[in-house]
């Protein structure tokens, strides 16, 4: 299928298919990736990524050629992807956590469309709902919402009502995003609205640096968190009306009877 | 650690750590398990699950040990599970997607109550949410929550309510147990409810056995879902206002400026 040479790859041809890799590698240590992330990532000539991302799977892949690109440079990323695979190097692009999940996933199937030839895969990881939830014990067992409280592309608003109602279905709701410098605020506002419709006695969770150097976990009540101070490495997790704490792992029964 | 020998395992002493892990093995592919999944068990002497996931589990490990209860029994699957370990050895009790989304970790972590010395691992796994968004294409990229429409445990006003709240706030919402033969109408009862706040228009997905022999999936519309027959291995998807098709993927956008 491809028909000339240009250094270490190929220009593709006409009705040629360029390969290009949406990778969710999990949190962010090595056991934590799937199977078919880590063959994914070995099978592809280039591993393209935010830098801190990048920075955590050099050390995993070595000898692979990397190219990152700082915050807020997504579409540069996803373009440059998309490019060095149409020019035929097969094309890891890495999300940490699951592909989808506020990943770049979205951003190039959206781009894609310039690429008619291009064949995208999507390989899903362990978003930190799951792997945050695996921490601290068993949150997430019954219907939950996941919010992200960044307001970069969303409006407030927007989140608000999203918190309003998750806490009025009584959802577990799992916090992604909840601070960064310009919106230390940010969680203890969203508290503020969940109270509205939660007892201040429920009971959260956070997980901050999940799977990663200098992990740290606490269980503590939602009036707690109110003042808890999170950083943007931090997943939130705050439990439905039934989440209780056992042998100090929060938990959220499934309801069985009997137990 | 241990003191006495019976058979291929020990009694434990009082004082000893007995191990039990909680693995979610993704949805059913051994690619899909995460590494440390399939170290686990390895490492362990016996697996534990209902049976449909055993049966999947002992293609990819036929060296094992394993236990299986049919569905309905989950209490007893993880007291024997809990018993096995407790007379030492090292057990997996195994779950298909996420250990803790509609999983056994939180039973474990309650019945555990009475194991003082149980050290309970739970080691997550790619839940459906995932897997299938990632057949689709993008459709969790943005504010999600997970439903399971199964009523066996949770009363349906209860399920009404979160539809409700879910589709006021215009989340994405990802449906578990869509359907099943005594609930073959509660697919087309959560449309009704959730076309009170969403378009008929709005674009939905499924995917039918993710991973998995027999794997299908296709995009509808909501109003199309109404009518869609989606049996108990059936993931559906149903998008935010913003999400639409892209070259038959279906993409939630995240909002990135200028794309």
């Amino acid at each position: 299928m491809q028909c000339g040479s240009n250094g270490h790859y190929y220009r593709l041809c006409k009705g040629d298919i360029m390969k290009l890799y949406i990778v969710g590698f999990g949190p962010g240590n090595y056991d934590s990736m799937t199977m078919e992330a880590c063959s994914v990532i070995e099978r592809c000539g280039l591993v393209v990524g935010y830098t801190t991302y990048t920075d955590i799977l050099e050390k995993y892949f070595p000898h692979k050629e990397f190219y990152s690109t700082p915050m807020k440079k997504e579409t540069d990323r996803v373009k440059y992807a998309l490019e060095r695979a149409s020019k035929g190097t097969e094309t890891a692009l890495i999300c940490s956590g699951d592909s989808g999940v506020y990943g770049m996933a979205g951003l190039a199937l959206e781009l894609s469309a310039d690429y008619p030839n291009a064949e995208i895969t999507i390989v899903p990881g362990i978003t930190a709902a799951l792997s945050g939830g695996a921490v601290l014990g068993a949150p997430l067992t019954h219907d939950f919402a996941v919010i992200s409280l960044s307001d970069l592309l969303t409006p407030w608003e927007k989140i608000k009502k999203r918190l309003e109602c998750a806490a009025a279905a009584d959802f577990v709701i799992c916090i992604y995003n909840p601070s960064s410098k310009k919106r230390s605020d940010y969680l203890r506002k969203a508290c503020d609205i969940m109270l509205k419709f939660k007892s201040c006695e429920t009971i959260c969770g956070y997980v901050k640096n999940i799977g990663r150097n200098g992990q740290k976990s606490g269980i503590l009540t939602l009036l707690q968190l109110r003042d808890f101070h999170a950083d943007m490495f931090t997943t939130v997790f705050v439990g439905n009306s039934d989440t209780k704490v056992i042998n100090n792992k929060m938990v959220t029964p499934r309801g069985y009877k009997n137990v």
